[in-house]
């Protein structure tokens, strides 16, 4: 895989909605498609469609297209969306309860694992399914179970150390929703989903709009 | 404000996480900072952190450090965050309820203004004190109401119908969350968080860390 060791977080993510894309395409009986027309499916430039699939050496043919089925494959295969990623959740909460029960999830291949909280009036409930099991047990229960990603659905105060404990226990990648960035853990790759910041970020765009 | 036009999303959201926890070091009452140290605090390096202000003119004193009473005023003016954000959900199911209920809104001076589902059991649900509206009179309501951000929160099937829906009732920047890409809408700002393609990321460095 050239250069795979600094691609970024963007890059992957762009790589996921591009599958998504694809296999929507195959679902449709399409075989062969040009860069330009699937840039514009994507909503992205072509320059930036050839770019991110640079990274992992050389896609397509020129003047021919890529065979949408072998790309498919390849990006299933480089993302790793074939095997079962399981995951631990810390925060049952209203927004942790809603993920628990996210059902696209199960779609991509993504199922939780184990969901952890520290309220006494949450655990032991039961989502989905799923019993909520005490904040105590979390870190036996990662190694454990070997999981190595990690939701953070806890209020922001205490997000980093969860993160962190989540990381002591295993944990390599957390996606944190948290209204607070979790900062400098080593050889964990953190993700922040904060709805606040993305709402705050659009409002700048409407004001600028509105000038 | 230099280039602003050319900003992107990307940087206004970082701003938006700097003002965070330029507050919180406001605070405590730090007074003046350095690059350096703000960077570290950020979890970003110094050099990021000048570039990303320096769309937006001159901050900070070479060898002074940046006054963070300032800063703090600067960031919430250029942002819009002292001001009420409204914004109108479409999908009150599971993650819509969520984000209804969300308690950080309303620190960050973000208001939910109005919620609509087109599922009979949904409308009329009381959530939080906001009355769940009939997805039929989106348009109207968004449009009396003045609202430009949009939330979506519905099945992925519906969600590219919904945010055109929203578009032309004069909504201009959307947060949408649910797992597909909302594409090609003019001049409106869309920014996708899906839940699913976060996990698929973080999945692949778990992979290359095991490799």
């Amino acid at each position: 895989m050239t250069g795979s060791k600094q691609v970024s977080l963007e890059v992957i993510k762009r790589l996921s909605s591009y599958l998504r894309d694809l296999k929507t395409l195959e679902n449709n009986g399409v075989t062969v498609v040009s860069s330009g027309s699937l840039a514009e499916l994507l909503g992205i430039s072509s320059v930036q469609f050839r770019k991110d699939l640079s990274y992992f050496g050389p896609f397509g043919k020129k003047g021919v297209g890529y065979n949408v089925c072998t790309l498919t494959a390849k990006l299933t295969e480089l993302l790793g969306a074939g095997d079962c990623m399981g995951f631990a959740l810390a925060g049952a909460g209203k927004l942790g309860s809603a993920i628990i029960q996210y059902s696209s999830l199960q779609r991509f291949n993504i199922k939780i694992m184990a969901a952890f909280d520290s309220d006494r009036r949450k655990i032991g409930k039961k989502i989905d399914g799923l019993v909520v099991a005490d904040a105590k047990d979390m870190e036996t229960t990662v190694r454990t179970m070997g999981l190595k990603i990690g939701v953070i659905c806890v209020p922001a105060k205490a997000a980093q150390q969860v993160a962190e404990r989540m990381a002591s226990a295993g944990i390599i990648a957390v996606l944190n929703f948290a209204p607070t960035e979790i900062k400098i853990l080593k050889k964990v790759h953190v993700s922040n989903v904060d709805i606040c910041v993305e709402i705050e970020a659009l409002s700048y765009f409407v004001r600028q709009s509105a000038t």
